[in-house]
This record gives structure tokens, C-alpha cells and sequence, in this order.
């Protein structure tokens, strides 16, 4: 059974929560306003359903919430941030804004993030640039879930890249994505259908090609975009690497086999080289290059140079990165957001501990 | 038959050829260092057989071996470059210099070049930021021969990826792939061996699957990196997508399926929104961000954890990014770089017309 729920009545929710272990109005909206963006544009996976979650790693003092992010060096175009071992949801913010600003001033600016943790979708923080003609990039490491090509190992996060990039009459072109073939929730989803996946999704623990959705759970590994070294998965596991040396390496904190786990219930990694996990974020002023409107004009006929792409099937057109997206929050905006009873349950759980009321439903399916 | 030819023979023989079309001994040493660095990396694809390619096109007017690059607009961390026509593998290293230089001053530099050609392999552009301590970004678009998700249309190039990163005891971290599954240059081999292909590679001129690996000479077109959509086609797509909207978009070259092709007898697209074929490249500064010795220290520790991963088979353990770039180059340089029939007719009839003799091998196989 599904529920669906005000995006409003559930920001309102989660707002109440984030103040309750702590933060001020204005950081309890910042992040609400990042997990609610991830259930309006569909990747439910990384929206209210992570709530609950957040809060246990407050509880045991994973997450702290009376320390602000801050510069521990900088130079006009780069900067290394101390998340403070602050909620991701809000330390990201504060880092995007900080390349905007130097983007604003020397053309480009490139944020290194150490001492942060899970910070939500990645799209909506590089989206952060668009309002300011500027191309925004987003990506961040996370715990070892993946492994290398030849390994058996889980050495990489899924480790996503999102990059934002405005355009004039179109829409904004928006690619989010993580660099394994495929997303830790859309295995979920298989196995609770019970059905088997793809080859090229997942392998075993002793590293071998499977088809079932669950030898994650087994001890298993995610594969790298790519798949197996036929279908080039080394080059996901280059990618995958590339993101994570850029957010941790690059700024101190834990990279590769000692990122720490979201699940508070998990013990910390015995050895870790730096500090909580890390992301990178860029901003480059369109203007910086050449004239804003040019640039636009031209992503313009890109965009619909795409569109008119001949389709392999007369029912699907080709897409631009961000349509689905897009649609899904016009479409949540006014029908609501589908809520699992699980979830539900979770977050009731979570109201009632905290003295915050959980919304009605709007409409249950 | 392969003949094995001496890596400096061969040097000599493209500097002189590069020197009868009017190139100074600055600039052809420069574009020899590209090709053989290729050679010598084992990425024959983009080594000395593509030198009568190069001249081709200068024959036809489409390089222009006068014009020098030059910058038409820039902030302190930010150019575009026009390469004025001329040969990309002497208009990237100048672009590559220029974001070196705008890091050194402000930290990190980003260089969006239009109006250029091939520019040979990218990893060899990328690796110009590693004596300066820093991390170097190489990307290029290219003529479209990869059909976006959902499409039977060629509307992206090849659309590489480099990025090199220093260590400290351990050889640098040199990821350099095509967004596709695979290289052309591969294709070409199973072409050649008349074998057969996986699935994921390309797909027939309707779109449909295919395992033939004439079916890009036939119409077809190459998959995006993941390859179909249940193996996440899409994000190869995006990937090459952001490759071709910094290097073109942002730059004011071709882009998409305007790109012009390598081939001089291949006639230009009829409509071209911008200039040539587009570059894009970057430096980041290590000490921009953290002490470079705590960094490599750090890179080191990350090699050393990935190498020491379970291997799946215990004779192939994990490879770091260029391990077997490196390893070629060694013994490349030891026994020479192996040349097919066909390569060698083609350069001995090009240095025939240019008054330039080709070198002896040095063994025959």
C-alpha cells in the first residue's frame, strides 16, 4: 500500500525534526530542502526515507550539529571546507556557495569537503549554479560498496557526479548520476519483487557475475558502470576513483575500503586516514568563457539538436539529461509523494519520539 | 607482419614531417611527442598512424600550419583559446600550459579551446600538470559516431577522459578512456580477425543489438559507455555529453552531431553552428587545496589499498589507472614499437612525396 503526501506537509515535517536535535530555521530549511528535492524528482532512495537515518547518526554523535562548516585554506578559485562532522545536507550548501562566490570573482571556484557526511542528491547542489549562468558540479564519495575491476573487494562508494548546465529557452541540461551500473534503491526495489537483475549489476563475494539482487546483502559487490571488464566496467572503476580522489584525497578525509557507513548501527571503520567522508563541488561562470547568451543559444540547439534525434522506437524520443526529473516533480508537486508503509511507519515512529506530528495523507492507492 | 621500429626513429621521421609542412622545430617536436607518446603508451590508434591523416587535412586546407593559438578571452582562473585551425596536437599543449599557468597564479586554471583538430591521446595533455604538482584534466569532442540512449542517430564523438594525478613513491594515477564501450580502434581489431563482438558495443544503423563489428562501417554507431539502457547506457551518454558541452559549447566550437570529420576525403557537415573541433583542460593546484606532501603521502596509501584488494583470479591482481600504459612504454622502449603492414606502407608513401625517408626497422616478426 502507498500513501502520498504534501511535499509541503513533509518539508514541514522534516524542518520541525531537524530543529528538534538542534539546528536554526534557516539550516533545518537548507536541509530540508535538499531531501525533499529528492523525493520531488523521483530518486526516492536519497529523500525523507533517509530521515530517520540522520538522526540515529546524531544520536550517536557521528553527526554533530552545534559546529559550522569552515575554510581551513583557500586560494582565489579553491578551497578546502571542515564539514564540522555536520550533516551533508547542509555542509554541501554551504561549499557550493562558497565555488559560486569564487566563480563570481576569478571565473571558476573548486570546493574540497572533509568531516562531512551523506549529503542527499547530488544534482540539487551543482543545480545551485544555475541561477547564476554558471555550470555546476557535484560529487561525493561514499562508503565501499563497489568493487574494482579484477577485485573482489568492495573499495569505492557509489560515488555519483551531477552537473547542472543552464540553457536559454530550454530547460537546464541535468546529469545526476551514480558511477555504478546501477543504484543501490532500484536493487532494493528488485529484491522485494523477488525478480532476478541483469549480468553487469552485481557479482559475488568471490567476485562472480550473478543475477541476483541479493548478494549485496551476501557479501557481494556493485559493479561499475560498465559491468564486467567486457563492457569496459574499468572505466566506472576510473570514474568512480576520480570522484573519490577529488573529494577526499584532495580535501583529508577517508577514501576508498575507510569511507564510514550511513547505518548508525555499523561500526566505524578500524583504521581511517582522515576525517568523516568528503565531496568536491566546481562552479564555472558562463561568462568566464564566452557571452552567457551565446553559450545559451548554442546549449539551446544542442538540446533540441537531441530531441530530434531519430528514436530507435516512434514511443520514446531521446531524452536530455534532467527531463525525467523535471516531469516527475510537476507531477509529485500536484499528486503528491508516494511513501511506502515502511517508511511511513519509520517516520511516525520517529514524530512520535521527537513530539512531531507526522502528516496525513493526502491519497492512499 | 609487424616490424618493430625504434620509438626516437620514428620521432625523427614526424618531426621532419611535420617540419615540411611548415611547422618550426619547436612545434613539430611538440605534435612528435604527442603521436609517439600514443605509440610508446600502446595506444596505436592515435600514434604515427594517423600521421599521413594529419597531413591530409593540412592539404586540404582544413590545419592551418600558420595561425598560431591564441587567447580571445580570459579571467584569472578561466580562457577560451582559438587554436586558429591549426594541428590540436600543438594547440593542446599550449591550452594545457595556459590552465597550468592560471593555476600556479590562482590556484586552478580551466581552458575551453575551439577551432582546433585531433589532438592525439588525452592522457599525454593531462600529464603535463603532474611536474607542477597538479592534478591535470584533458577532454576533447570529436565527429559523431555514438548514438545517445534511445536513438539510431550518431550524435556524439568518442568524447574522451583524462585525468592524471600525482603520488608520492607510488607512479602517478593516469585514468585516459573513451566514454564508449569501446575504442574504435578495438572494433577495428575484431573487424580485422573477423570475430565476432559482445553485446553493449554498438548497435546496427535501426538501433537494433548487434555483435558484428562491421555494423559501424554499415550505418550503425558505437553505445555510450554501459551500453544498452538496462545496463546504463544513459550515463555514458550524459558523460559524453558534458565532455562535448565544456569542450564546444562552452568554447564556441562544433559540437554534437556538427562536429567536422577526421577524414580529409569525408566532406564537411553542411551546417556548423561554431569553429573546428573543441578542447577542454584543467589544472588543480594540490597545495591550492592541502600541503602536496600530505597528498601524495595519502595517494600513495590509496594505490597500495587498491592494489592489495582481493583479486578475483590470484594471477590478475588490481591495476591502478596507467599501470599498463607504463608498463608498454618500458617495453616499448626496449624493443621498439610494432608497426603494421598498411601503417608502414602509408608513412613510406608519405615520406616519399615529402622528401623525408622512413626509418629501417629494427626486427622483423
Amino acid at each position: 500500500m502507498i500513501q502520498y503526501f504534501s511535499h509541503v506537509d513533509l518539508h514541514s515535517f522534516c524542518v520541525s525534526i531537524f530543529k528538534k536535535i538542534g539546528y536554526d530555521s534557516e539550516l533545518a530549511k537548507q536541509a530540508s530542502d535538499v531531501l525533499l528535492s529528492a523525493d520531488l524528482r523521483g530518486v526516492d532512495s536519497h529523500g525523507v526515507a533517509r530521515l530517520s537515518g540522520y538522526v540515529r547518526l546524531w544520536e550517536v554523535k557521528r553527526i554533530l550539529v552545534d559546529v559550522r562548516p569552515s575554510i581551513i585554506h583557500e586560494t582565489p578559485s579553491t578551497a578546502v571546507v571542515d564539514g564540522g562532522s555536520g550533516l551533508g545536507l547542509v555542509v554541501a550548501p554551504y561549499s557550493m556557495n562558497l565555488a559560486i562566490e569564487k566563480a563570481l570573482s576569478v571565473g571558476s571556484g573548486w570546493v574540497s569537503v572533509q568531516n562531512s557526511s551523506h549529503f542527499g542528491i547530488a544534482g540539487i547542489h551543482a543545480m545551485m549554479a544555475l541561477p547564476y549562468n554558471m555550470i555546476g558540479i557535484a560529487m561525493t564519495n561514499a562508503s565501499p560498496i563497489v568493487a574494482p575491476t579484477f577485485s573482489s573487494s568492495r573499495m569505492l562508494g557509489t560515488n555519483p557526479i551531477a552537473v547542472a548546465v543552464p540553457a536559454g529557452e530550454e530547460p537546464a541540461f541535468i546529469a545526476d548520476f551514480a558511477t555504478t551500473t546501477v543504484a543501490n534503491g532500484k536493487l532494493e526495489i528488485m529484491q522485494r519483487l523477488g525478480q532476478s537483475i541483469p549480468t553487469g549489476w552485481v557479482q559475488t563475494k568471490e567476485g562472480e557475475s550473478s543475477t541476483d539482487p541479493n548478494e549485496l546483502k551476501n557479501g557481494g559487490a556493485l559493479l561499475p558502470l560498465g559491468g564486467d571488464r567486457e563492457h569496459s566496467g574499468h572505466k566506472g572503476y576510473m570514474l568512480g576513483s576520480v570522484v573519490d580522489i577529488l573529494s577526499a584525497v584532495l580535501s583529508g578525509a577517508n577514501f576508498g575500503p575507510f569511507v564510514p557507513p550511513f547505518p548508525a548501527y555499523i561500526p566505524m571503520p578500524t583504521f581511517m586516514p582522515g576525517k568523516g567522508i568528503g565531496h568536491f563541488f566546481g562552479a564555472l561562470r558562463i561568462d568566464a568563457f564566452r557571452l552567457a547568451a551565446d553559450f545559451k543559444k548554442d546549449m539551446d540547439l544542442w538540446i533540441r539538436s537531441f530531441r530530434k534525434a531519430n528514436p530507435k522506437n516512434i514511443n520514446q524520443s531521446v531524452l536530455i539529461p534532467g527531463d525525467l526529473e523535471r516531469k516527475m516533480e510537476i507531477e509529485r508537486k500536484a499528486s503528491g509523494i508516494p511513501l511506502l508503509e515502511s517508511v511511513i511507519k519509520d517516520l511516525q515512529l520517529l514524530g512520535n519520539k521527537l513530539g512531531v506530528e507526522f502528516p496525513h495523507a493526502l491519497t492512499i492507492e
